[in-house]
């Protein structure tokens, strides 16, 4: 395992204690700037900070004293010091790049310290995966802390995935050193009837000292909110409502509060500090998943923040609940989250509160950026080939292997359809007369058919079945191997031929996402690493799924984010139906049931 | 070692969860009260408190659904419903008491858990008389929790301790069940030097994820304190003005403010919150020293909370001070600090939140008090033979053992004496003018001698010396075997028949304090205890207590805490001059001096 722990404070003490007593130069000073205090909630104006071995020595109003001939004097010249920017939770799966590109991605943007929680790759390769991110992770010039996913699988015997995470393998995560906790608990029924694994899960972590990172997406607050709460989650970041984030506070959780690419939870909670007028302390911004478009284009915890602040926040609350807010969370106030003394010399420079333009990003010490520009290197692991060949078709797939027989002489059937929602992970349960022809059904109109495509263990399984709302025209389909959360392979098409091309083609590249139309590949961006992530960098990987999303558009489908719902139909704990490998998923009952309801 | 850990949340998991969700019974409900909530800074009237396992289950508008049978119901009947009272920082010792009594005084008060250093013992018996402390702290029915000694001795080579720390020890403790972090580190020129034994305890304590206690005993707030915060502490509970307390929490430090039978720098600092608006989240309440007096007559943590809110402190902000700000401080806050899911259940109950009388107090979920009055055990530790036969003289003492000779032929000297002021802990290097009769110096008017007799290693060594500003009149003598920190003997004395009296007595007694006048004593309070605690009752210790000071006062003393001005008077690292047993030790320069100056 690669351990590369950025020294401690008590192992460069000394040199700070010289360095603040005046017996010693600093190894870079930043001078004159307004100090945003994040302890104290006031901008001090010129101020200086002194930086040695990666850590902040002192602060205060003149470091000349400290400041030597080969110190690097960096001029703030009045400009706002912030400290770094802290993400509470997130995926940086959902990127679709590695840790190193991830971080790449955000440094310019101010990102200094990123919670994550690999549970996507833990579902294609359990712990070994995890460990693969938690070392990336340790390599890079940026402090990314990794949580231990919990749930894999998320739904127990409702899908197969690639590997489980038991109870044991969070006792072994909780000693490697990039480890701050454990990732969200989404078993949520499991926790309020204490399920042994879920409740050993979380023992393990509170035992170690850790956080146990919560996960509650129900909009009930009674004796299942309750009973959750008592099992020992820390935070949560599925609220969506004022009450929400009010009723965790109140109940000694933290409340995390998001904007991703497509989550839009810090407008309707934040009114809990503006205008409820609640102790801010407890909460907590973060991104939970981005895209990396919304990386290139828009930002990351930056953008939440400027978001926050949008939305009334006062910019020094908003600026806490991005940095000492989260860092006390996590047990790491004297480590991260502030600008001040024996912590990771992480600081800002902007010139406007408001509007947050991140002009220089100092790391550890170190300039990593500046004008939006990365000034550091970014190192990648030497992924191993189990990590790079995990789609495992169990043979050639042909259009045959995409058929749904209808019943013994049926001229029509009546179908159990996946019905998606606009703008909403949640899908409708429905129903749909459809033709059979030669004793197969077909799709019609805008009822095409799905398939879950099993990838792990190489069964050859198909699960076929039908789903509605992408709006799909002529002979295509689309295939990906980002499939929530056991990441088998999705496809879905108008052709059963097509289907069967995108699917070996995506076996043929080692993941990723296509789209064939008429035999021709439309789009692909390749996922050679689980089949979930690119090792490229952020700006080709954008550029990719925008020209895939572009594909999708070309081929009839006008959602607003198509992609992301193709990514979600097998996500078997959400409502109202799902497909997994072991079939079609009422997620309301939790039961399988069958695709053809009855002939009509 | 004694390990009486209360059972962990994951421990009782399962019960806390079936209960709020429904599928058991609660222990105990607190109906229909006030919820003051610490988290969100708010007042929620009508609700209730479910507990269980000495945990809470449930906290909302309604736990009739978890009340059984069985369960015992406390009506709130609408009144306030706070967290119990934390003391961020203090000595046990300081008020004579074992913790089992100090736990017996104070719970009535509403403190429900306690951050102790146990220093004064530490000086006396070294790790052993620390662990004592811990076990007996342990036994309790409230939570304390033990702060590792840091320094003892506190001045290295201008004292003699009973025993000496070492950063093994520290180390040592870390692993202990109670130890929360490391004592206040009073040698903060150290800190600033970067002594290796100072650092190496800090880091000891830093990694083990634990609290470093500060204390910056100097209005210096330039380099010297930049190169302290630089060295690690987390904390401060020695500022005394407005700028003190924000220069530590600007400093990522967290300020204690103090309330204690002799310190008064709670007023003087929280402008720093009611009048310049800082965050309050990182100021803290606490005591430091209580005597037995103060705990009978005038309260604990409920005196400071109250005391905090007289100086303009919004009631529930000054809550937070002594509640979760303590708890999130020592990494606690999801143990105590708050009426929440999975804390221990520590509840008062009090009809006012500005006059904060303690009516009802529920430690662990078991009312521990009611109306004033204890109603639970407070279990004494067996404490062994080697802790109780700790006064160590090296023989019978008589008057020549108290005499200073003057220099051959001299019929007058210039002496240097220690000269006491009224209120304050420093003292001031005074010179006096003495007569010499028969070859010996002899006290004049309010110039007296003060001793300080060796009392660890049975060595016989007495250093003597001169002190004013006591008062006393006629034939007397008062001992100490309370001398901190050393805690070797001190007597003070007119007379030196009545000195040796009095140190023969506390030998005998094991300890303690007593007064001696025409030969006869006058008070005795006995703290057969290293020396430094009784093993009875608050109440019995402040009666003798009270009967010392009278007869100080009887023999002429007028000083407001002439005991404490008495004991402190061979603490050598508070200027200027102080006893030891090595000499007279002038604090300013840090080096011995003679008695006799000159021969005048």
């Amino acid at each position: 395992m690669i351990d590369i722990a950025f020294p401690s404070w008590p192992d460069v003490a000394p040199k700070l204690i010289s360095v603040a007593a005046g017996r010693a130069f600093a190894d870079t000073v930043i001078r004159q700037g307004k100090w945003v205090n994040v302890h104290t909630r006031e901008i001090l104006p010129d101020h200086d900070i002194a930086i040695v071995a990666g850590r902040i020595a002192y602060v205060g109003p003149d470091a000349s004293y400290c400041t030597g001939p080969e110190t690097e004097v960096i001029e703030a010249n009045g400009r706002f010091m912030i400290p770094g920017l802290c993400d509470a939770h997130m995926h940086i799966e959902s990127g679709m790049l590695t840790p190193a590109e991830f971080a790449r991605a955000v440094i310019p943007h101010g990102t200094t310290s990123m919670f994550t929680d690999p549970h996507e790759i833990a579902n294609v390769l359990g712990l070994d995966g995890v460990r693969y991110m938690h070392d990336e992770a340790l390599m890079q010039p940026v402090n990314i802390f990794t949580q231990m996913p919990s749930c894999a699988p998320s739904a127990p015997g409702l899908e197969t995935t690639g590997y489980e995470i038991s109870p044991e393998d969070v006792a072994e995560a909780m000693s490697w050193p990039g480890i701050i906790g454990l990732g969200e608990m989404m078993n949520f029924p499991g926790v309020a009837n204490a399920d042994p694994k879920m409740l050993a899960e979380i023992a393990a972590t509170q035992r170690a000292g850790k956080t146990v990172g919560g996960h509650y997406a129900s909009p009930d607050l009674g004796p299942d909110f309750a009973a959750y709460v008592a099992g020992g989650p820390a935070d949560d970041h599925e609220g969506t409502c004022e009450a929400d984030a009010i009723a965790r506070v109140r109940q000694g959780m933290r409340s995390m509060m998001r904007l991703g690419s497509a989550w839009y939870d810090v407008e309707t909670q934040i009114t809990a500090v503006t205008e409820k007028g609640l102790d801010p302390r407890s909460f907590i911004l973060c991104t939970d998943d981005c895209h990396s478009g919304t990386l290139v284009n828009d930002g990351h915890m930056n953008r939440v923040v400027r978001h926050a602040i949008a939305c009334g926040c006062n910019p020094v609350v908003a600026l806490q609940m991005a940095t000492i807010n989260t860092a006390t969370h996590f047990g790491l106030e004297r480590d991260i989250g502030s600008i001040t003394p024996g912590r990771r010399a992480d600081v800002i420079l902007t010139s406007d509160l408001t509007e947050l333009p991140i002009e220089t990003v100092i790391a550890r010490g170190q300039i990593v950026a500046e004008s939006g520009s990365i000034k550091v290197d970014c190192p990648h692991l030497d992924w191993p080939d189990s990590a790079r060949g995990t789609v495992h078709l169990g043979h050639e797939l042909i259009a045959k292997d995409f058929e749904v027989a209808a019943p013994e002489g049926a001229n029509g059937v009546t179908v159990n359809v996946i019905g998606m929602v606009e703008n909403q992970a949640p899908t409708k349960a429905l129903k749909a007369d459809l033709p059979v022809r030669d004793g197969l059904v077909e799709g019609e109109g805008d009822t095409m058919q799905i398939a879950l495509v099993e990838r792990h263990q190489a069964t050859g399984g198909v699960t076929n079945a039908f789903v509605s709302g992408f709006g799909y025209k002529g002979k295509m389909a689309m295939a990906s191997t980002v499939a929530h959360d056991s990441h088998h392979m999705i496809v879905v098409g108008t052709d059963r031929d097509q289907m069967a091309l995108a699917a070996n083609r995506l076996a043929e590249v080692g993941g990723g996402v296509t789209l064939f139309r008429d035999g021709k590949e439309l789009a692909l961006v390749e996922l050679p690493i689980a089949g979930l992530m690119s090792d490229q960098p952020a700006t080709e990987v954008a550029a990719k799924a925008q020209a895939l999303g572009e594909a999708m558009q070309a081929c009839g489908c006008s959602l607003n984010n198509a992609y992301m719902q193709h990514s979600l139909l097998a996500l078997v704990v959400i409502p109202e139906l799902r497909i997994s490998d072991l079939g079609l998923v009422d997620v309301r009952t939790f039961k399988k049931i069958p695709v053809i309801e009855s002939i009509s």
